[in-house]
């Protein structure tokens, strides 16, 4: 054990809402493992809060308390910053004052890094500390130093993720139940798994900065969140999801970063994956990250992708890593960027797609809506036809083919006058 | 990109079978992203081989191969040592020769690390050099890292891990068409997923190896290789894997580890797990661990459990981590065994089981069965009948009970005479 003369590292915790609540009491209800394996005691130094308050679920000294973040972070002798606020501002302000201060951070702040993360990582670089955020991606999971660590004598070449809980929640209940999107997305909110304005889960703006940090990792270059495409579920339909079924596929939210040509595709889409997927079976609120690697293969990481105590474990981990090499006097590997990849636009994002289309029952149809793929260059891999008589339904699976190819097919489709409805546009992924 | 001008850091390679080969072929191919990931290029100094010879498919100079491997890691100015030939000796002592002669050393060596890990990570201490091996467990699967430091701030209370990828080819083979063991034995032999001998596999000497370090990792002590029960698969038959089926349950070789009243349990055995746990669908020759932390939650990582190249993956992500280290004259975490725990006798294990014996069909069996689990303090969870007239088939399932106490029943029934036989004993795991 640990020899209690030691002299600790002093962390300062900003934020007590559900995860920094969690932080708290780990640290101390773990305080001798995290001594021991640090090899140095972790001391809470103060508590970065809104209001001043005590928090009877934190087990720490109320006067840890302050409402004066700023002074916290930029106290002397503060070795360690915890920020678990989120947002941009002050998060920011504090992170970079903290480092500035010569502490190193753990953050789970997913839009600061994904929207400047390299003003952040070029002040740890300066002060020669670390910047380690584990937690702001599918939570729990360690997927981030793999991805950064364990991976890194190999080529990334696909990650496919769930990383959002809520709008896998609302996909797997319409997968189950064949629940439409609002019915599901009340459950959810009923269920607590969706935030009264659902609107950064279901439109994919949380997807999406976690999709720029895991190709940032992956691929050692940056990419900027606004480089991201995105598209959210408020689209799908039951419709869609039946239709997946039928073809033995399920439905799913999915952060993409894929290397093409030397250059990396970065996206947010529901798509359809085949049933015997292994993200197929992902289910309710959990993430998963599905990474191929050109020596390793296929590899996924599953877990709790949100939540306090799942959410401080990743930060708690971070937070011993940091508190090693700070103890140490070294510091984790930093900013990779050397690769410097162009991001390259949706439309030249090849895949695959699922196409519905409502048509009229006659002779000739099919040969036009075929005739309309080809003349766009995109060419059919199977074609259904579900109903019968006035009301067919022709379900399509092109092969590989640029997006801006199928945009244009589907909107020449519209106009068609045998197309009474283009009903469902999905893309394929996963094989 | 790195300037030329960086002085390389110099790799000793000891073996160039198919890992060898791998690893050796990835340098060479992946010189210049290695190079800018590790901040100055990684250098070939040498590959120590049994016989001289050029092989083809390693595109180094023929000049590197050496069949003085004693020589190659003692050579001044060696900074990195890869050892892939496995056994304990030669490989023990050209690692303690490269570690005093200062080289941080990455391994495969599941066997020599199980078998005498602690003098390796003293040796390692002593000399303030990195000791890896990532490789040894799951093949590409990033977990050792991932419970060494991402989940260094939580509290493991279980690992579950299928991390043999012949007996999980077998095993799922028996599952999908009924095969015995023998027949799947068979069909994994020519598809060159078992060994000419595969007693390393099949009787779990391999899995132990991995359940060994699995759980000393996890819980911070050591556990000594003799300390691991041990059961293989060679006993289990076609009516076992179709009674798990009958129950909803599937076969699996499970490496365990686990925190029970201050001690450790470590095993490895077949066991029956429910079909939606995530691990039942882990098929063929894939591995996976299933953790179980107490502020994560649940966790899973899949993948390459085998293979050159997977294994190569894993290696040379340690030998970057070991690299960067090296440049920035820091070392990563070595051992931590402060917890010291206790490893429990088997005996005191306790699990659920799966029991089928085979009895007379007459009034008074089930009370006479059920009068003998009780007697040994064994309570039954659920029972079935299969079967009918002469031959009928009791299934029981228990709740948790001590290993002991369930080895003393089934004793008990073989020697009653309305017990035909005991025709399968399983224990069950994972919920």
């Amino acid at each position: 054990m640990v020899e209690p003369a030691k002299e600790p590292l002093r962390v300062a915790l900003l934020g007590s809402g559900v995860v920094g609540s969690s932080v708290a009491r780990l640290l101390v209800e773990s305080a001798d493992d995290l001594a021991a394996r640090v090899g140095r005691p972790l001391e809470i130094a103060g508590i970065g809060v809104r209001r001043e308050r005590s928090r009877a679920d934190v087990p720490v000294d109320p006067a840890l308390f302050t409402t004066d973040a700023m002074e916290l972070v930029t106290r002397p002798g503060i070795d360690l910053v915890v920020e678990v606020i989120g947002g941009i501002e002050p998060a920011r302000s504090l992170i970079l004052a903290a480092i500035k201060n010569g502490a190193s951070v753990v953050t789970a702040n997913k839009a600061l890094l994904a929207e400047d993360g390299a003003t952040l990582y070029a002040a740890a670089e300066e002060a020669g500390v670390d910047l380690y955020y584990e937690a702001a991606v599918a939570g729990a999971i360690p997927i981030l130093r793999p991805l950064r660590e364990s991976l890194v004598g190999d080529r990334v070449q696909r990650v496919l993720g769930i990383v959002n809980g809520t709008t896998n929640f609302i996909l797997s209940r319409m997968t189950e139940s064949g629940a439409g999107f609002a019915e599901a997305l009340d459950e959810a909110t009923a269920l607590g798994y969706a935030e009264a304005d659902p609107t950064a889960d279901v439109e994919g703006f949380d997807a999406a900065a976690k999709a720029a940090i895991l190709a940032s990792l992956a691929f050692h270059t940056r990419v900027p969140l606004d480089a991201v495409h995105r598209e959210g579920i408020t689209e799908v339909t039951a419709a869609d999801v039946a239709s997946a079924r039928a073809m033995g596929r399920v439905v799913k939210l999915l952060a993409i970063a894929e290397l093409v040509d030397g250059g990396v595709s970065v996206r947010v889409h529901p798509a359809m994956i085949p049933a015997t997927h292994p993200l197929a079976g992902v289910g309710d609120a959990f993430n998963a990250v599905f990474v191929q690697a050109e020596a390793a293969g296929e590899l996924m990481f599953y877990g709790r992708g949100a939540g306090g105590d799942p959410t401080a474990s990743a930060v708690l981990g971070d937070l011993v890593a940091a508190a090693r090499n700070r103890a140490g006097e070294s510091s984790g590997p930093g900013e990779s960027t050397y690769a410097s990849l162009p991001v390259r636009p949706m439309g030249d994002t090849v895949t695959r797609y699922h196409v519905s289309l409502d048509v009229d029952d006659r002779p000739g149809v099919l040969a036009a809506v075929a005739q309309s793929f080809a003349g766009h260059g995109v060419s059919i891999q199977t074609v259904r036809q579900e109903g019968h008589a006035d009301d067919a339904v022709l379900v399509l699976v092109t092969h590989t083919a640029p997006d801006a190819a199928l945009a244009a097919t589907v909107e020449e489709l519209r106009a068609l006058e045998i197309v009474r409805d283009v009903s469902s546009v999905m893309r394929v992924e996963g094989g």
